[in-house]
């Protein structure tokens, strides 16, 4: 039983190339999310800012990279990545993983033209890192007000490019600790700008990391002992000891983002997509008809918003959500530009419909994954329809199809178009996600 | 009264430029000590590690700054200014400042090819925002085990880099909280290369979060409210509330290293230097003659070597530094290279000297000054000398004079001649830090 999570982190780094059972499957996929989601992000107002403060820094689609500094290009890229939220979710660690890890070994790779025969173990090695360092802080260091994306992201980053920088194990450990003497970040700086550059600072700090380490600069050989990250980080609550901690190598572990707006949306969405088919859609502009919509406790706390103005207000507005998805059949970026929400059908379904948490049951639970979603849609007290939904879509219990993958690929690529005048298409960029994680 | 850190910093910042009765010319002993360090850091091995990372960056000295990024040139610079652990100090803040405020100054200045006009103004705001941060966690952020030099240092540079660029008071505030989401750092890397390199990522953060903000990156405008920078970085004991925080911008609070070697053991440095005036010389190789130091509680604290082995464990022996002073009544960098440590007659000397602790005398006392430092040489019981030592050296109760600060100048500029066979010239040094600092 390996007690020292350095130890532990080490054993999976120096082993993980003897491991035949690793699933590259899902890693291309989480490839395919981010990179839309790059392309989607790509012509953003912060993602616009901060290309404007690297200019060197070209698209990861472009044809020449030229000379830009890899974490540069990581910080640019996993700014983008993370620009419109829309990018991938790992529920227990409460992080987005690959908005950190993909930037960075997208950069090392193109910079140092390296093989990417070793992509995919370099992702999941980052993944299980991040994975487990979300597990030996516990939910009370997110409850704190860090923000766990780029508190955590360094040493997921730095352990994806250490392995395929093919650093040894001492320089693995140095590594480490320079990510870990990198971590930083606070929600406090959510609504602004500076939330996504978060995601790019930690992708960017695991390089520098990884680079520093590579040219010999040593450090601490365990950043997890006494007074170490852990102690640093964590809240008043403990989290798990690293002899209950499992490594968990695996993609599939991740929730994809179906819909480009709060997840805890994702369920209402989803059960107003499948009431959808059952009414007739002349009764949505009905006044007398109206949509009550139960969600587990807690789960209207991030959805502040009743009847948004803004685009960015429209992600975090139930009703909006659902009324988009009643009306439309579809919730995809366009939903979130500003003349959408000023639909006035949208506006006026909107008014009608309401989300009531259920009453806390037992003890408070942990993260956003319990209990059921339920949508009626009444006229007075008669119930037209009623949907129920358990499990959030693109969660690993109801994991993202290849076909929803593609349409959230199209909507990333005609939003880039919408924004910025020039994108790739979607289909060169599924396979040049494909071509990024070669498996053998 | 301004009840809000935030506040109080943006006040100064908007306020500094009409403060007239500003003094400049501690700022330029301030330069001139991070030069010389910066000097005799450059071929250290931890800076030629890095400097082999970022190939880019030419020295501070070097007629030919040429493209390099502010960032590198930043990181570089603070490694290199703190790789001896020689530069200043600010001992309630326990940190030390200049290693990363000149630095971020001199990148920015040499890379954007800005006026110096402001740079003692940026560099008085900057150690302003670190001391008032200082008191703001208080020094129990220290004692849970952060590296106060890389957390607190982040705030600084950012604001005298702000100030350089001439941010309006937005740009200043999201400036500051894309710095905040930066600071990391921990004591676990001491001992290591990563140490020096924490000070210099400090710089190079600073530098970066300034980039992004003029570049129109917002972040939170208040980065210290609730869940913000002092509850993410504070202990357990609290710091002072902004309501009894007074910006002090004045470079005579910092204290100057004389020597290098730990700050602890400076007075019984002075202590020696002063008895060895007093006796006949040749009483050192008498075998029956000791050597009593009496010394504040905790004043050996970080004192653990007796005997060195080599030049790093001489820097931390009391009995060794003392032996030294005694011996060649001085102690310069040589004194700390290996073959130095294992001369005989320092040796032999240093076995003979004992440094005993005061027992504690009512609280327990914040920081290091304070107390006295008593060194007594005796044969047998007879005492032949007694030196009492109240001030630190270079303090401000003992501020270094011109002298020392040009006789530190030359033995940095020796050091790198003998340790990288290149160095400028010591006059050209001292001509070229009072430049930086035009005073008007």
């Amino acid at each position: 039983m390996i007690t020292s999570l350095m130890d532990l982190f080490t054993d999976t780094y120096t082993n993980i190339g003897a491991q035949s059972d690793l699933d590259g499957y899902e890693v291309t996929k989480a490839f395919t999310d981010t990179f839309a989601t790059i392309q989607a992000g790509w012509g953003e107002s912060v993602t616009q800012n901060i290309r404007q403060a690297y200019p060197s820094v070209a698209s990861p689609f472009s044809e020449e990279i030229g000379d830009a500094d890899p974490e540069a290009m990581a910080l640019v890229w996993g700014t983008a990545a993370h620009a419109l939220d829309y990018d991938d979710v790992h529920t227990t660690s409460v992080t987005h993983p690959s908005a950190v890890i993909v930037p960075a070994i997208e950069s090392i790779v193109l910079s140092e033209n390296l093989s990417r025969d070793r992509v995919y173990r370099a992702y999941l090695l980052g993944l299980a890192i991040n994975i487990a360092v979300g597990d030996a802080l516990g939910f009370d260091h997110y409850i704190k007000g860090w923000h766990a994306t780029s508190t955590i992201g360094p040493l997921s980053s730095v352990a994806a490019v250490s392995y395929l920088m093919d650093l040894d194990e001492h320089n693995f450990r140095s590594a480490i600790s320079l990510a870990a003497a990198q971590a930083g970040g606070m929600q406090r700086n959510f609504g602004k700008m500076a939330k996504p550059v978060q995601a790019g600072l930690a992708a960017s700090a695991g390089v520098r990391a990884a680079r520093l380490a590579a040219n010999g600069i040593n450090a601490a050989s365990d950043a997890f002992g006494e007074k170490g990250f852990i102690d640093l980080y964590s809240g008043s609550t403990p989290g798990k000891k690293p002899s209950e901690i499992i490594m968990v190598l695996d993609a599939s572990t991740l929730s994809r983002k179906l819909y480009p707006c709060c997840y805890l949306a994702h369920r209402p969405i989803i059960a107003a997509l499948k009431a959808r088919k059952e009414i007739d859609l002349d009764v949505l502009t009905d006044p007398s008809v109206t949509v009550d919509v139960r969600v587990p406790f807690g789960g209207t706390r991030p959805l502040r918003v009743l009847v948004p103005n803004t685009g960015l207000e429209g992600k975090f507005s139930g009703p909006y959500t659902v009324a988009v998805a009643l009306t439309d059949g579809q919730v995809n970026l366009r939903a979130f530009e500003d003349e959408s929400v000023r639909r006035f059908d949208l506006q006026d379904l909107s008014r009608r419909i309401t989300l009531v948490e259920d009453d806390l049951n037992g003890s408070l639970p942990e993260g956003i994954n319990h209990g059921t979603v339920s949508l009626f849609i009444k006229r007075g007290s008669k119930i037209l329809s009623l949907s129920e939904i358990e499990h959030f879509p693109g969660s690993p219990q109801q994991p993202i199809t290849n076909l929803e993958l593609e349409t959230k690929t199209k909507d990333c690529v005609d939003h880039a178009l919408r924004i910025d005048g020039v994108s790739i298409n979607a289909d060169e960029l599924l396979k040049q996600a494909a071509n990024c994680v070669p498996m053998n």
